[in-house]
């Protein structure tokens, strides 16, 4: 018998990735362009089904190729569409995975991406045996995937898992989505920067980001100055953590997961970031809840996470 | 064949009342008795035996009786426990669903007050067609259960759904809990009482409640008073919506529910707490999420929907 596999696309702001997973979570087949060399939809639809044919064709004799998933910003599950996402060319909403499946011969399934790495986690990751976590994904904003009672809360419409867009500071930073003082911009690679601003605005305290201007600075250059012992990177860190942590014990009070996971690029600073998240949000916690609750870094290869979370969901949905 | 049926029972800080309900919705018999009367578990669970056995005598021939389900606080659905409730005089961890089900011959389940309120608004209330909704019980405190995919999120340790426990104001009203801010010190029958107290220091408002003791004072009296013009009532009943609307935007960020069901003393407000709420959820959701997500009074008859939800967790976990 023919080993199973899925066709996982990640469409992000900058890159779109389109690759070849198998069942067992080892991704083959990679190709990625750039999103911004598709201004138009149409032609947009024209490459991805060309790749997608071609990925078929190359891997019909080895594997059954179930079907095709997608994971991307404002991506709707029960519509297959990316509704006014306002990082990508593309706008309005976008009937994506109808259009694909016009395209090629298979079943096309769509998430948004923090709701692909939830079920990535969930199938191939550290969740393999939880029915309720949370994963949450640290990129240019916030986005987050809950798992309960073993499925994806998509919520009535679609798109549930809006963590990123609860409110942190009421009155708090300008926000992308209208508002004000959403999570995600106090907590995010965006976020951070915003609070190292802010810090050099508060304090005195010496720092080489004095010399950068607010766009040379980013969440890496933060990491590695707070390593060095910057003060204000510090700080920021440690804000940072705390309003996460403060954020994540309301959603525990919601949920109750078993962990949360954090993804993505500022989850690679580890300590000065999973470890104080853990520290703020126990201090936070309800008592029935406390000491019981991990977070953790996601167990997905950083490279490949996108790839498997959209494989993932076409694995789940399409069983046959 | 005989009509399925079950007993619900609902136990609460002042009363707690046993019935005996039909799969149709139908409260056919209710006994009630004063929760401080049995400070010793082992009396109440010999009390609710007896009772339990008797309305299985009584319906027998005309019932198949399929089991017993309990609404309580700090209800644990997983362990069929009341873990540590501030308001029941037992205390620590009682194994109440196993004890009562050793004196009765059938099975006993076991959810918090809240979640059963939610179970019964779905098998008998207004959700009966929604997969994806909430539920939030106003009364000494704040209790929600939320449902989302069509099944109650429970948590990995069955404690989900403390919505009441989400901090509403860092540092604020001192809780229960041992914490400060919650939800609950705001929007609660006790919540507004405290309000009307901040509210006759903040403004110089004739108001008839100066001349009433905290200890006097009663959301009912709030209500009445409202209605007769009362500012510092009125103003009381508006910050509390605005509080309740304010953090619902946050927890359908969370879950998308297609409704929001509203249920206790405080529900019957009407226009003063629904309509006011939903009009500052409204001003604070995500763009995604207005105009979409119905505020609503429960749709059970508040004598008997503790009853009720109790008697559908039963209907829901013992099929046959």
């Amino acid at each position: 018998m023919k080993k199973k596999a899925a066709i996982g696309i990640d469409i992000g702001g900058t890159n779109i990735v389109i690759g070849f997973a198998d069942i067992d979570g080892n991704t083959l087949d990679k190709v990625s362009f750039k999103t911004a060399s598709y201004e138009k939809v149409e032609d947009f639809i024209v490459k991805v089904s060309q790749e997608i044919n071609n990925m078929v064709l190359d891997n019909n004799d080895m594997y059954q190729i179930i079907g095709v998933g997608i994971g991307a910003p404002n991506g709707n599950y029960y519509k297959g569409t990316i509704e006014f996402a306002p990082n990508l060319p593309w706008k309005g909403t976008i009937y994506l995975a109808e259009l694909i499946e016009s395209k090629v011969n298979m079943p096309v399934v769509l998430t948004n991406d923090a709701n692909a790495a939830a079920i990535g986690e969930m199938v191939y990751g550290g969740a393999k045996n939880m029915k309720d976590f949370l994963v949450i994904t640290l990129g240019t904003g916030l986005g987050s995937g809950f798992v309960a009672n073993g499925e994806l809360i998509y919520g009535h419409d679609g798109f549930a898992g809006e963590l990123g867009h609860i409110i942190a500071t009421d009155n708090g930073r300008e926000c992308g989505c209208g508002r004000k003082g959403c999570l995600e911009t106090y907590v995010s690679a965006t976020g951070i920067k915003r609070t190292v601003f802010e810090f050099m605005s508060d304090y005195n305290y010496k720092s080489d980001l004095r010399d950068m201007s607010f766009h040379e600075v980013n969440s890496k250059i933060i990491y590695e100055k707070a390593l060095e012992g910057d003060e204000v990177c510090i700080r920021a860190f440690d804000y940072t953590a705390n309003v996460l942590g403060r954020k994540l014990a309301d959603a525990v009070a919601i949920t109750s997961p078993e962990a949360i996971f954090i993804f993505g690029g500022l989850a690679k600073a580890g300590g000065l970031i999973i470890d104080a998240t853990k520290k703020y949000m126990e201090e936070s916690l309800l008592a029935i809840f406390k000491n019981k609750i991990k977070v953790l870094p996601s167990a997905l290869d950083e490279n490949n996470a996108a790839i498997l979370g959209a494989a993932a969901l076409a694995f789940q949905n399409f069983k046959e």
